[in-house]
C-alpha cells in the first residue's frame, strides 16, 4: 500500500477497502482486466503484500478463486469491470453457495445516475446473483468523509465475516466509482485535513507496534448442543449395535479427521468416507474407512442386517448406492450440519442436529469414553457390543473382497475406473486432488480405495457442474506447495479450456489427467442410450476434437497413452516433475461403463 | 414431432411445447447436453422442422442464439439442464435485455420438492436472470390434464410474444420434470382417453387443411403518437433550419430504411449512421448519410454553427465525439424509442417519443410532403431552407475530405483503423459483419465509409462485454446465407475461443479477422497508460498467445498477414471461398493508436 497521500477520492476508497482486506487476512485477488474497476485494481496491484492473480476470462478467474478458497477455507477476492463480466461470475457464485464456499466479489459498477440510462457497459448489478449470496451491499459513492469511510471499513470486515460464517459463501460488494478512475491528482478531492479531522476513518486502527489491525475484529460462535441434547444423542448411539458413520462431501474434513476417528474408535461404527469429504483419504490405518461401498452395498443389502443407526456429516453423498442404502432402511438417521442445512434429498433422516460437527463428534466421543461401562478411556472401542464388532468386521471383510476384485480387474483392461483407481493410489503423499463431474468422480467414489496419505480431494459438487473444473483445480493448487492433481473429462476439458491459461499467467504446476471419451460418457448410464436418435446426437456429443494443439496453446507438455501400465509411469513423471502435463487417456465409455457394471457382477458374485 | 402416442407425460408435456413453439414460427434451437432436460431435447430432435444447434459450453450456445436472434429478429430457443448450466447463460441474457433482443431461455429444473434439498445438481433456477428478462414462469409439473395442457399451449404463444414485443427481449421458462426423463413406456401415465376427454388441450388447434396453428395467435400493437402530437413534432421540425438525424445502435435499421430516407428527403437533414444502426451502409447514393464524423466532428465544433433540432433513434451512439457534440448544443432533441427507453446518458434530450421510429418517421415525411409550402410530394427535399441545404452541405464536405486522409492515412502503414477501413470497403454485398467489441467497433465507426452495400453490421452494444462475440456472429452467420465476416480482437478471440466449436458442429463459414495488438489495446486510450505499474500487468495484460494451433483444434485456416495489402487479398480470397478462414492482423496497440491521433490532427487541418 502506497504511504502517499492518496491523489484522489477514488484511489482514497480503493486503498482503504484493500487495507482492510489485508488487515483481515486476504492474501491474493484474482482480477480481470476492465477500466471501471480502476482504483481497485491499482489498489490491489500497489498493495505490497497481496499477490494478485490477472486472469482475462472471468468465469475462468471466478473458478479459479473458488479452488483456492477450498484449499484454503478463506476467501480469494475476485474483481472486475462493470456490464456482463460481473454475469461470468455467476456460476463460481452458484457454486460457492452450494458448496459453502468463501467468495468476495467486487464489481465495479457505474456510477448511481448512470444506471438504466443507457450508459454503454452499464447493466443492473444490484443483487446480480440473488438468493446466492450469503451479504449483498451496494457501496455507496466514494467520498472523504468519515463516518463513510468507517462504514466502508466495517463493511470490509463484514464482507469477510459473512463469506466464512456458519455457512461460509459467497457475498458480493457493488463498488460504483464516477471518473476519474485513474490515481490522477485531483486538488482538492481529498482535503489534507482529512487525517486530523477523521482520523479513525482516514486511517483505521494500527497495533501498538505501527501494523495494522482490522478495523473491526470479529469472532464467530459456532452452534453447539445443549449437554442435555447431547446426552439424548449418546443415548441412541450406545443404544445402537449397526451404526454408520457417514461423512460427505465437504472441503475441509468435517469433522476434523481425528473426531471422526475418536467417533468412530469410541463407538466401534464405521466410517463410510466420500472421495471428497476428506476422510477416504489421510486416516490411520487402525480407523475403519471404508470407501467400497458404492461397489458392494447393493449386492449386499438383502443379505445383511441393516444398519440401525446412522450419523451424517457433509453434504449428501456423491454415491447413488449409499443414498439408496440409507434410504432402504429404517435406522434412525442424524444429520449433523452446523448450518441446520436440510441437506438430505432421501426424505427419510429422523433427526437435524445443528451443531459444529468436530466439537459434536468431540463430545459424542468424551461423553462414551467417560460414560460407558467399560469405563477405560484408552480403550478405543469404547462400550463396543459384540454385535457391533461383527457389523464392523463384515464392512471389513467385503471392502479386503471388493478391493481385491478391483486391483485385479484393472489390470485386465483400461477403463475408466482403473484410472481413478491408480490416481488414488499413485498420487503423492501429501497432494491437492481436483476431479471433475460426472464421472471421474463417481469413478474415484468407487474405484479409490482409502489411503493414509493426506490427499485433499477437491470437486465441485455443490451444483455439480462441469463449467469450472480446470480452473478450480488450478486456483486450489495456487494455494499451497503441495503437487496438483487435477482429473478430469473431454467436456469439462473443453468447457472450461480457458481456465489453462492460469498454468502460465498464474505459476500453477499441474499433472492434468484428461480421461477423453469422445464426449458425455455418462450418458451411457442413463436410459436415454436405448434412444438412438436422438441419444449420439444431442447426449452423448461426440465431438472428435484432437486436444494435442492445446499444448501448444497453453505451453504444455501433452502426453497420449494407451494402457493403464503406461498411464501409471507417465503420471508418475509428471507428478514428480516441473510444469505442467497433460496425459490424455483415450477410452471407450460404453466399454468402461459395460466393465464397471461387470466389475460390479464379479463382486457380487464374490460376496454370496 | 412423432405421431406416435406420447409414452409419459414428461414426452406430452415436452412434445407440446416443442408444438407450439414450431406453430408460432419458432424454426431453430440451440441445445446443451444434459440428463434433465431430456424430455425438451428429445421432443426438439424429434421435431422435423426444428434445427438443432448442439453445442457444449452453455455461454457460447446463449451468445450463438443471440446472434440468430440478432439476424432474424426472432428467438432461437435455449436448453439447458438444471444446474450452473443457466447462469452460464446469464452474460448473453443480459446482453438480450439491453440491446433488445428476443430470446427465450428454457431450463429444465429438478421437481419442486428437491429444491433446497441437498439433491445433485439442484440449484435456484427461480428468478435466475432477476430483471434481465421481460417475463419468467415457473411452468407447473406435467400432468396430461386439458387445462394445464392448454396453460402449457398459452404459455409457449406468451413467452414468444412477450420475446418479440417493445421492446423484444429474453424469457426465462423454467421447466421442471421428474423421473423418467426418457420417453419410455410408462403405462397408464397418458390415459388413453386424454384425446377425447381434453382433445383442445391433448391436440392444439389444427387449420382447416390439418397443418398446425399456433393455439393463441398473437398481435402486437405498436405505438404511434396522435395526429396532435405528431403536428407539434412536424412544426418543430419545420421551423428547423440545422437539423441532424441520428440513428443509434439497433440489429435491424430502426426506423427501416426506406423510412428514413423519406423523413432525410423531406426535410433536408443528414443522417448521422452509426455502424450498428442499419444505415451506414445500404443505403442509396442519394440519401445524405454520415459516417466520418466521429473522425471530424470534434475538429469543427468550435467553426460550425450548432443543430437546432435533433431526432435520435436507436440506442445511445457508440461514438464518444458524437455523444458529447450533442451534449453541446442547445438544439432541442428528440429521443423516439418504441419502448419509451430512456437511453440517453448525457441527460439534454428535451423530448422522448414512445412511437415506432419506421412509422413516425413516416407519417412525418408524408406530412411534410404535403403540407409544406412547396408542395410537391416529388420534392425530395420538400420545404427546405437555404440554411438546411448549406448545412447539409457542409457536412458533405467534411465527409468527402475527410475519407479522402482516411484512405491515404491507411496505405502508409498498417494501423487498426485501416484493417476496419478496408473491411467496410470490401466485404461483399450483401455480408453479415459482426464487430467486436471494445476498438473493432470504434474503429470501424471512425472508419467504415457509408456504402450502399448491403451489409448486416452486429454487435454487442447492450452491455458491451467480449465475452460472446464469436458465438454472436456465428449464431448470425447461421440465419442465412450471406458471407459472415467477424471481425475480432485477440481478447475477445481468447474469451469467446470456445465458441470457434460452432464452426463446425454448426456447419457455419466464417472470415474471422482477428486484430492481435496482445492484450487490451483500448487501455491506451485511457489515462491509466500513464501509470505503470500497473498498467502493463493488469490492464493491457499481454498474454503472449499464439493462436495458430486453434486453427488445428478447430479446423480452421490459418493464416497471419503483416500489411494491409496482405490482408485485403488475404480476406478476399476467404470470403469467396468455403471453410472458415482466420486471418490474423498483427499490430502495435499503441502505435495504432498514436497513427488514429494523428489522423485526426490531418483531419483537423483539413478542415480549418
Amino acid at each position: 500500500m502506497s504511504d502517499s497521500p492518496a491523489p484522489n477520492r477514488n484511489t482514497l476508497w480503493a486503498r482503504t477497502l484493500v487495507e482492510e482486506l489485508d488487515a483481515a487476512g486476504v492474501e491474493a485477488v484474482c482480477i480481470a482486466p476492465g477500466s471501471r474497476s480502476t482504483p481497485l485494481t491499482v489498489a490491489f496491484a500497489e498493495h505490497p503484500e497481496i499477490r494478485v492473480f490477472s486472469h482475462l476470462d472471468e468465469r475462468s478467474a471466478a473458478f479459479f478463486a473458488l479452488g483456492r478458497a477450498k484449499r484454503t477455507g478463506k476467501p480469494t477476492p475476485l474483481v472486475c469491470t462493470s456490464g456482463t463480466a460481473a454475469a461470468n461470475f455467476h456460476p463460481a457464485v452458484i457454486e460457492a453457495s452450494q458448496s459453502r464456499v468463501p467468495m468476495l466479489v467486487l464489481t465495479a459498477d457505474r456510477p448511481p445516475e448512470l444506471r438504466d440510462s443507457g450508459a454503454n457497459q452499464t447493466i443492473d448489478q444490484q443483487k446480480l446473483y440473488g438468493d446466492s449470496v450469503r451479504w449483498y451491499a451496494d457501496l455507496p459513492e466514494p467520498e472523504p468523509e468519515g463516518r463513510k469511510l468507517r462504514s466502508l471499513r466495517t463493511t470490509a470486515a463484514r464482507a469477510l465475516s459473512e463469506s466464512t460464517g456458519t455457512p461460509p459463501g459467497p457475498v458480493h460488494l457493488n463498488v460504483p466509482f464516477r471518473k476519474p478512475l485513474e490515481p490522477v491528482e485531483v486538488p482538492g478531492d481529498v482535503p489534507e485535513s482529512l487525517a486530523d479531522e477523521a482520523p479513525l476513518g482516514a486511517a483505521g486502527r494500527t497495533e501498538s507496534d505501527g501494523s495494522r489491525r482490522p478495523f473491526v475484529r470479529t469472532a464467530q460462535g459456532r452452534p453447539e448442543l445443549a449437554e442435555s441434547e447431547m446426552e439424548a444423542v449418546r443415548e441412541a448411539v450406545e443404544s445402537a449395535d449397526r451404526g454408520l458413520l457417514v461423512a460427505g462431501p465437504a472441503d475441509a474434513p468435517s469433522p476434523e479427521r481425528e473426531a471422526l476417528a475418536d467417533f468412530a474408535a469410541a463407538t466401534g461404527f464405521p466410517i463410510l468416507a466420500d472421495p471428497l469429504s476428506g476422510h477416504r483419504f489421510g486416516h490411520a490405518g487402525e480407523t475403519p474407512v471404508l470407501g467400497g461401498y458404492d461397489g458392494y452395498l447393493e449386492s449386499v443389502g438383502e443379505s445383511w442386517p441393516d444398519p440401525d443407526l446412522v450419523v451424517r456429516f457433509g453434504a449428501s453423498p456423491t454415491s447413488k448406492v449409499l443414498r439408496r442404502y440409507l434410504e432402504a432402511s429404517d435406522a434412525r438417521q442424524f444429520l449433523v450440519d452446523p448450518a441446520g442445512g436440510w441437506r438430505e434429498a432421501t426424505f427419510t433422516a429422523t433427526d437435524l442436529l445443528a451443531a459444529d460437527p468436530t466439537r459434536f463428534a468431540r463430545r459424542i466421543a468424551s461423553g462414551l469414553d467417560s460414560s460407558g461401562s467399560e469405563g477405560s478411556g484408552s480403550d478405543e472401542s469404547g462400550g463396543e457390543s459384540p454385535e457391533t464388532a461383527s457389523w464392523r468386521e463384515r464392512f471389513a471383510a467385503a471392502e479386503e473382497d471388493y478391493w481385491r476384485v478391483v486391483e485385479s480387474a484393472r489390470e485386465e483392461r483400461l477403463f475408466e475406473g482403473g484410472v481413478l483407481s491408480a490416481v488414488a493410489e499413485d498420487a503423492p503423499d501429501p497432494a491437492t486432488v481436483m476431479v471433475s463431474n460426472s464421472m471421474p468422480v463417481r469413478d474415484l467414489d468407487r474405484f479409490g480405495r482409502p489411503r493414509a496419505a493426506d490427499l485433499t480431494v477437491l470437486g465441485n459438487r455443490g451444483a455439480s457442474g462441469i463449467d469450472g473444473i480446470t480452473s478450480t483445480g488450478l486456483g486450489a493448487g495456487s494455494a499451497t506447495d503441495d503437487p496438483l492433481v487435477l482429473v478430469t473429462g473431454d467436456l469439462a476439458y473443453y468447457h472450461d479450456m480457458n481456465g489453462l491459461l492460469a498454468v502460465a499467467r498464474c505459476g500453477v504446476d499441474a499433472t492434468v489427467v484428461e480421461i477423453n471419451n469422445d464426449g458425455g460418457g455418462i450418458f451411457h448410464m442413463l436410459p436415454i442410450e436405448e434412444f438412438d436418435p436422438p441419444f449420439t446426437e444431442q447426449f452423448r456429443t461426440p465431438h472428435g476434437l484432437d486436444y494435442e494443439p492445446t499444448g501448444d496453446l497453453y505451453g504444455l507438455d501433452f502426453e497420449r497413452v494407451a494402457d493403464l501400465e503406461s498411464f501409471r509411469s507417465a503420471f508418475e513423471a509428471s507428478v514428480e516433475s516441473a510444469g505442467t502435463q497433460v496425459i490424455e487417456v483415450a477410452t471407450d465409455a460404453e466399454r468402461s461403463h459395460r466393465f464397471r457394471e461387470e466389475v460390479g457382477d464379479r463382486v457380487a458374485e464374490r460376496l454370496e
